[in-house]
Parts: structure tokens; sequence; C-alpha cells
């Protein structure tokens, strides 16, 4: 519905006698029917990939307005001085079990990877995460694709996602044609792709988040930051009534306001 | 049902003429009738009452044979190298507001404690936890109402949990007589009560819990943990339908095995 409030609202601005009340009215509307939900993810996390995958399936049902915004979650666990949560031995036991149950209770199809330090730690997702950036910057409409098919390569098949003929495979299964493929890729290593991951990831970072899937949407002007997989269910309930959650604040829950 | 099962059971046993095929034909029954479900907690963690709660509410949908297995969460952290989350600043940040949005969600009372680090980390649970085993040793039908009048103290009404005066007052409110409650804790500081707790929470560690609430339950002989209050769907899910789940070992997806 945004969509199609946004095209006529477009329509009205590309005509020119049109008052600025009707404008106005037209905004609320738009803001009203339509909850704006940021999703801040990076496809080296598999826990993300349950976020993206359960938000894509509820937009329509949760009638948000989704922005895919990837970030870098090594430069989020660097400046707040998380560890991933397999740094500790009985966790990282657990983690292998969780992630396989957790994949086949939202039928997302992780598989682990057969050398996670090296793939996850080591390797990174860099190159992948400044591709899915510059796609943004370009054809916005591949990010949610390309960002599957990196997943599906990481997450699902154990192979690489950060050499460029990776990175190419991944783009050409997600429909984008191989000659805009390569131009994009070649534009993901210029300087202004580069700062505009690090400017998302800095924004994640100011709203708070110390790890990835990180939610934020916003209630009278206010940003409310969840945090984990775990919490989609939260996310569906304070979505459909968020005023209701409220302190006087707008915020949701700070200490003191319940 | 269990009860029940339990109960004639019982009597079968205290007969004399039972042969043993039925003894094993009624563990059988009872066995396929009714899932056991060990809970691991500690009443200084309010994501334990969280799950306390939910698992007693759905201990009759999801037909479960509930135990409260009550721990020493510091004892877990300790062997197991973890951190509490609040360690880290931003996630001290987030998880005030997280406790109180998932306290609205489930509808648990839970209100923030205003020294968090005094009253959880210095402070702790451990006559608290002393006081609840020692309950479980003698009158165990009251371990369920007095672990929730704890919570209510330390994570309702930001009261103190440690001292005999508060410990009783919580007694009385879960129904225990005074002289009762008077003489279970004079018990708890007994070495056969400190060694009580010691020993589950050996065995939490046993199953590889390093944080709590953990839940355990067997399939195929082979325990299943399920750590934290937000596993609670995947929870009910898998005591549901367990066998769906499995890989050949009998054990819930570790890695290989989907």
């Amino acid at each position: 519905m945004m969509a199609l409030l946004l095209k006529s609202y477009q329509s009205l601005l590309r005509g020119s006698a049109v008052p600025r009340r009707s404008m106005a009215a037209a905004r609320e509307t738009a803001g009203s029917s339509k909850k704006s939900l940021d999703l801040f993810y990076d496809v080296v996390s598999p826990y993300s990939w349950f976020g993206f995958e359960v938000v894509c399936r509820y937009r329509q049902i949760w009638n948000i307005d989704l922005h895919f915004r990837p970030v870098f979650l090594a430069g989020i666990m660097k400046a707040t001085g998380n560890q991933p949560p397999a740094t500790l031995p009985k966790k990282a036991e657990y983690l292998n079990m969780d992630i396989l149950r957790v994949a086949k209770y939202y039928q997302v199809p992780v598989q682990l990877v057969s050398d996670f330090f090296g793939t996850v730690i080591q390797k990174g997702s860099l190159p992948a995460m400044r591709f899915i950036t510059a796609v943004d910057a370009s054809q916005p409409q591949y990010v949610e694709p390309i960002s599957r098919e990196l997943w599906m390569r990481i997450w699902s098949r154990d192979e690489d996602i950060v050499k460029p003929e990776s990175i190419l495979a991944a783009a050409e299964k997600a429909g984008l044609p191989l000659e805009d493929a390569r131009k994009i890729l070649e534009m993901s290593n210029s300087p202004e792709i580069k700062n505009r991951l690090k400017e998302t990831t800095d924004q994640a970072l100011k709203y708070g988040a110390f790890g990835l899937p990180s939610f934020v949407f916003h209630v009278n002007g206010k940003p409310q930051l969840i945090f984990g997989s775990d919490r989609l269910e939260l996310l569906g309930s304070l979505l459909e009534s968020p005023q209701e959650h409220c302190g006087e604040a707008g915020l949701l829950y700070r200490h003191g306001e319940n």
C-alpha cells in the first residue's frame, strides 16, 4: 500500500497545483497505514538469515515498509567489544544444535559450515557486504535476492562468498545481468561504497546495536531497537500495537516508564 | 495423567503379585503419554522467571511432567567461563528494555532492580537457592509457589532475597507454615542441602548448560538441552513431535545429521 500511496504522492508532486495541506495529509496517511522497519544484517550471520526470511514473509501481514540495511558485523562487534557467542566452547557446542533446530523450525535451509573459524572469523564477509551495498546504491530491487543467494552459498552449501567469481555466481542466480554485476562489483571497491557500508554500520551502532540481526522501527519519532532472530514474535506484537506498549517518552520500556 | 498413572503404578508396586511384564508395560504407557521436562533455574535470573511461568502455563497443553531443578547460576557461569550479558555496556543498556518488553509480552510482573550489580552480582541468590533446594528435599509441593514468591521479591518489588527474614516472608506468602519454614531454613545450611544444590548444578553442566533457564528432555534416551526463555515456541514444537526432528543417533540436530 505504501508503494501505491507513494506513487500517487509522487504524481501529486509532479503536478504543480498541489496545496501544501494535501501533501501533508497524504504523508500522514502513508505514515499511519504503513510502519517502516529497518533490518540491519550481515550474510556472515546465520541468525540474520532467520530474521531476514521471517520479516520477508510477514511484511504483508505486519503491513511494514521493510528496509534492508546491509552492515558489517565484524565492525559492530569490534566497536562494542562484543564477542561471537561461539567464542565460549560450551556455547559453540550448543549453537551448532540450536542453528539447525531453528532452521527446521523456520524452514530456512541452513546447514553448518565445516570450518567455522576459517569461514566466519578469518574470511568473513567484507567483499560480499560491500557488493550488497553497491547493489543497494544502484539497483536496490536486487538486494533481497542477492542477499539470499549469498546466504545460500555460505550457510547452506558451505561455499565461498568473498572471491569475485563467488559473488558473480550469487548475482547471476539472483537474476542480475552479468554485465551489471561486473560493474557493480568494480563499484563495490570504490571509496563511496566503502564509506556507505561504514555509515550504515555506524547508524546501527548509533541505534544501540551490538550484534545482528538488529531491527529498528520508530514510535513517536523515537527509534526502537530489537535485537536477535529470537524476538520475532515480540517484534510482530510491537509493530501491531506500539502505542499500547509505550512509556511517556514514546520509548518502549526504559527503566521507570513501565 | 502421569500423576494418575504413577499412583496406580505405585499401588501396583505396593501389591505383591505383579508380573514383571505389567510393570514394564505400565512404565512404557507412562513414558509414551507424558514427556518429562527438567527446568534448571535460579531466581536471580529474570529470564528464568519467564521460562518458569510459561512452562507452568503450558504443562497441561504440552502434556509434560515438569521437574523444577533449582541450581546456582553463579556456579554455572564460573564453571563454563560465561559472563553475565550485562557485562557488555551496550548489551546492558538494551537488556533493561528487553526484560520489560518480554515481561509485558508474557504478562510476568518483572520490574528492573535499582542496583543490578549490588543485587544480582554481589548479593546473588545462594541462600535463596539453598532454601528452595531444602524445600525440594522435604516438601516439594512448595517449590513452585516459593520460587515464584522469591522472584516476586527480587524481580518485581526490588526486595532482598538472601536474609533469613526475607526468605521466611516469601515462604509465608507461598503458604508454608512458619514452623516448617524455620526448620527448612535451618536445614538449608546443612552439608546435605549444600551438596544437593551443587549436584543439581553439576547435572545441568553435564547436560551442557552455560546459562539459565535451561530445559532438558530426553529423546530415545538422549538428553536434549534447550537454552533460554527465547526458545519456548521451539521447545513446545520439539516436545510435540521430537521424533520428527531427530537424526539417527536420537539427537536433535548435531552436525551432519540433519
